[in-house]
This record gives structure tokens, sequence and C-alpha cells, in this order.
């Protein structure tokens, strides 16, 4: 398991300017997990005790209203960290995290990164880089609920789950359930139905079930992205 | 001038762990500013040349969409720093940074701060607390964007619009325009119109112009913190 894990932590980016004595500990200190849908790993506004990547499977970030309601905050997907930022926060987990699927993960001591960070000035550097990209894309998000209309932003998430060289895909199976989608991007299940149908309407793509095509993604972006500040293809978020 | 920059710079906390060195260089290096409302410092995605420290007034940040939209990412006041962030988004500017009421500034070279925070470990790990409030921030809006309702989110204003002891004002005088803070809530001003009626209505504040009288704080709190995730009074955004 530790030389697993090692192998893991020594090809992620996230650790590559990590000293080798902690890469050596987290190592050690590991622990694989295989959990089932439905699994909450941590709480919002708990002590930290453990952060998290992301093996296989989806999880759900959000936060819960005092009446009950959820408000998700990202969704992470494979090879992503989570629950580090406590860090920096007191050590308080900002977010619930919650398995959509069934999934397989590492998790790490947070005691450690906190010294780690606290000692590595290069470590220091990389994680305010990632900060930084984190607020961005977080920004790209208010202004997408701002000003973007529902089938618009239902267009932008379609044109966001590009393959790995970043290209539009032209086959798509949604990634999660449709009612989770709608969450993320701020509406309720049905706005998203009715949003879903007039997106098909005014660019074109092929709707059946959870399986969508898209025949012209420059008429998806000329639709999309005329509501965004960024550029198609949008490098930036 | 250099001696007034170097005496605001010495009791600002955000340099309180810079290097003695730079804290002289850049007070040498500061340009006092007074400029009128409807100036624009700089625009997004521009290479950034200096930042900003407010004095006075009210900075507006925003992004604009292809179709000439603005979006607003967050309304800058007195003590506040902005447009240091693009050092860490290869030195350009996430967005556009424009007076909303005349003001007075200084602007400082971006490069000394990009050494600084090369160089110093302390001041990396300062600014690794700041953006990781912003984050939060950031993080809280999206939710309150998602669950709020529009008489919520007025609420919401109303109530961090707080003393210096963070307490609630009882007799307030909107800040800027009721445009742009429908703007900055994510709503056209005649959702803002409506919404403040019924907020009104509801929680039994005194409405006259540009000036709100908050009887019931605790009416007001149970109904716009309701759909939030932190309690009143929330000291984490």
């Amino acid at each position: 398991m530790a030389n697993t894990a090692k192998n893991i932590i020594k090809n992620h980016s996230y650790f590559a300017d990590c000293s080798q004595g902690f890469v050596e500990k987290q190592s050690q200190d590991a622990v694989f997990l295989k959990k089932e849908k439905g699994n909450v790993l941590f709480v919002q506004d708990e002590p930290a005790e453990r952060y998290y990547l992301l093996l296989k499977g989806w999880v759900k970030l959000y936060r819960e209203t005092r009446d009950g309601e959820q408000a998700i905050l990202d969704i992470v997907t494979q090879n992503q960290l989570f629950g580090d930022a406590s860090i920096l926060d007191n050590r308080n987990h900002a977010y619930t995290a919650e398995l959509i699927e069934d999934a397989e993960l590492l998790s790490f001591p947070i005691e450690a990164l906190d010294a780690e960070v606290k000692q590595n000035h290069k470590f220091s550097m990389f994680l305010l880089g990632e900060m930084a990209k984190r607020h961005k894309y977080q920004n790209k998000e208010i202004e997408h609920r701002s000003l973007q209309t529902a089938p618009q932003r239902i267009g932008c998430f379609l044109l966001r789950l590009t393959d790995p060289n970043g290209k539009v895909l032209r086959n798509i199976n949604l990634p999660y359930d449709k009612t989770l989608i709608a969450a993320q991007l701020g509406m309720k299940p049905e706005t998203f139905s009715r949003a879903l149908k007039k997106l098909k309407e005014e660019t074109g793509i092929g709707v059946q079930g959870s399986n969508i095509e898209i025949h012209n993604p420059e008429k998806l972006a000329s639709f999309a992205c005329s509501a965004c500040s960024s550029e198609f293809p949008c490098s930036d978020v």
C-alpha cells in the first residue's frame, strides 16, 4: 500500500514541490478507501483531520443551509484533491464532502500538510497559484449566475466536458445525475429540463436521456459564450 | 509624499510581514491618485503594472461579457487592496477596476510585490490566508445566488453593513446607487425594487429613498439567514 501511495504521490503535480521527507511520510500515513455512493467523508465546519485525493468516482462538495437546502460548491473529479484548504481556515472544513458515485480515494493527515506549507516556501508558492486558480473559477461561476440564461449555463457545462486534449466532445454521456447537474448550475430540476429543451431548439444538439450529441460545437459556443467574458475555448477556467 | 505613503504602508496589516527593504522601496515608488467617479484604473485581461490601495471612495471590480454586460465581482471599500492577485495570474488583471465615487488611492509597482512574495515565506503565507478568505467569500456568494431569494439577498446585504465593531446598523444610508447594489447582488434593477418592497412587508424595515431603518435586526436576520449555511452574525465571510 505504502508503495502504491508513494507512486501516486510522486507522480501527482500537487506534490511536485514537496520535500522528499514529506512525500515519504505521507506515503506511509496514506489510507486507501473504497466507499459507496452516499458516504459522507467529512462535514462542514467540523475540525479537519484528513484531506483526500480522489482516484475514481465523483465527490460533491456542498454547504447546507439552516433550512436544509444544499448549495453545491463543486463536483470533484478523478485526480483532484479536496479538504486541503482547511489548513488555511483554522483547520476546519469549509464544506461537506459526499460521494455521488462509488469511489476510491487516498486520505492523508492534514497536520503534515500544514507543517509542510509552513516550512517549504516553494510549496507555499504552488498553493498560492492553486488558490488563485480556484478563486478565478469561482469568479467565473458568479459571473455565469449573474448573466447567463439557464440554457446558456447548460451549454457552457457541456462545452467544458472536454476530452483530455481540451477538445469539445461530440458525444456525451452526462457524467452524473441531471438533478445534480441542475443543482451544480444553481437551477431547479424543472428549470433544467425546460432549459435543456430550449438549448436543443437553439443550437441543434441531440438529447436522448442522458446522452447528448453535439453536431455543431461552434453554434453551441456562439450561443453559450456570448454571455461570458472569456473567449471560447476558455483556457482560463 | 513618500513619508505619508510609508506611514500608511507601515500601519496596514497587508504589509505587516513584508521586509523593511520592500516597505522602503514601495513608499518611494508609491503614487498618490485623486480621481473622479467613472475613471477606469485598469482593464480585464490586460498586463498589470500597478496594484492599488483604496484610501477613500468605492471601486467596482467587474468583467465584461462579449455582448457587453457587466458582471460585478466585488465592490472595494476604503483600506482594501486590489489588483494584487495579478501576480498569481501571469501578471494579468482578472477584472476591470472602475471608480464609482470620486476616490483617493495609492498605487504601487506590481513587480516589487511579485519579487517580495517569491523571496519572503512569511508574506507568502499571509497571502495564502488572504486568498483563502477571498475564496470563502466567493463560495458564500455562489451559495447565496443558488438558494437565497432576492428579498433575502437584500436583507443579507443590509445586515453586513455593520459598524466598525461588527454591530448591525439601525439607520443605513445605502452606500452607493441602488442599480449598482442590484448588479452586485446579481439581480435586475426592477427585481431589486420589488424585492425591497417584499423585504419591507416581511421584516418591517423602513425604506425612504436610499435610507433604511432596521427596527428589528433579529427579525431581519431570521428572514434572511434561514437560507444561509452560516450562523448570524456571520463572522466567517
